[in-house]
């Protein structure tokens, strides 16, 4: 798949992701950029059926992660480099969040750089959001250590299926000139009438009750109550890893 | 460029990015995963020459912010999804942390597949770890409204350098099969020792006065007390931009 053409893949056939081959991607997704060449992120490989298994609940049991030939958990982790900084005599000072937050953003752009990669190379993926829901869970199945903190988890497989391609919103609802313009009625009208429109946004609609597609998010995909909740529990999570 | 000979790259000729170009490539990244195709992000094109003076001290004059053609800040947005759910009777839920961290990571895969597609494009960029540092006085300088917070910046232009490609960790340093295996210090001095005996890391401990690389990252670079100072200010620009 080309940039222009990718899809989420969430069906793989039964065809393994050949170890050399996973290998190589994750080195050269290595070269994406990250702050003061750290590398404060890491990967966890899962291909266990036990471990998918185990991984499961925390992605609300999505059948990928136990169907995928390959899981991998993306994390942001300074326990490497601060084990190097103890060996070294170096007193580091890397417990809080701006350092979490550094992390995080360079093992996301690693996590994509590998995404790019894998589907040139054929393969399918899905991300799943829930890692940062239930990120304590997944530590205890990984046994991630202090300072490591799960961001993003990414199945991966060969595609058995041929999703259409997803709408997206027109180009001037995401690129601001100069200065960030607000939106008019008007404007948001305009820019979510092809969204609105489309006849799976009806059907979205329809099968949940609703009035507005809006709704469909704020009172049943993404509510408040869940979004508070796994609030609080990311925000333990970084307490118990030692950056906040 | 490739994804195995990526370089950033700091220094920019004269010739200018296309705006058509420059659209194309926005669009395309649009593609990128995001969760539940909210697209819970935005980017600002700086082009104008007061304006990238006016962000430079933000990003500690480094010299790419004004000399580059094109400045992008990259931002976490619930701004745009709110006015929609506003004008949809629809109430919404996103003023917290959770949501917050799920933007940030959609914007990062944003982001990426952007400098993914640029390069390949034959333009070459530079990541700014200081847009968290100083996401404040970004947001004045760029006028970005509550529940917009910027994330990462990415100067952009046609390449004046070709630097050399720079070392990474080996790839044992990064990936963990089904479960994290902690380092010894002897896996740390296995791992380290060609980061260690690089020429270029030699000079960097000569010209700090140090005694090891690891204590240039943390008394000169990244240090405790700067950690902790822009982790502060980090999380107050959370709380005015509404997300904790």
């Amino acid at each position: 798949m080309d940039f222009q053409s990718r899809c989420t893949i969430r069906q793989y056939t039964k065809q393994d992701v050949d170890e050399q081959l996973l290998n190589w991607m994750l080195e050269t997704a290595c070269r994406a950029s990250n702050t003061g060449n750290m590398q404060t992120y890491s990967v966890i490989v899962t291909r266990d059926k036990a471990q998918k298994e185990a991984l499961a609940p925390a992605h609300f049991n999505q059948p990928m992660v136990t169907e995928a030939p390959v899981v991998l958990t993306f994390c942001a982790d300074y326990n490497r480099f601060c084990h190097w900084c103890d060996a070294r005599q170096a007193k580091h000072g890397y417990d809080n969040f701006q350092s979490f937050i550094g992390a995080a953003i360079d093992t996301c752009l690693f996590a994509q750089t590998f995404a790019n990669i894998a589907e040139k190379e054929g393969l399918g993926l899905c991300y799943l959001g829930t890692t940062t829901y239930n990120a304590g869970d997944i530590i205890r199945v990984l046994d991630l250590p202090k300072r490591v903190v799960p961001i993003t988890t990414v199945t991966l497989g060969y595609p058995a299926e041929m999703p259409e391609l997803q709408d997206r919103l027109p180009l001037d609802a995401i690129v601001h000139h100069e200065h960030y313009t607000d939106f008019t009625p008007q404007d948001i009208d305009r820019l979510y009438a092809e969204k609105e429109a489309l006849p799976s946004s009806r059907q979205f609609i329809a099968e949940n009750g609703k009035q507005t597609l809006a709704q469909v998010f704020t009172d049943v995909r993404y509510t408040k109550e869940a979004c508070e909740l796994f609030s609080e529990k990311f925000l333990q999570v970084l307490r118990e890893q030692l950056f906040m």
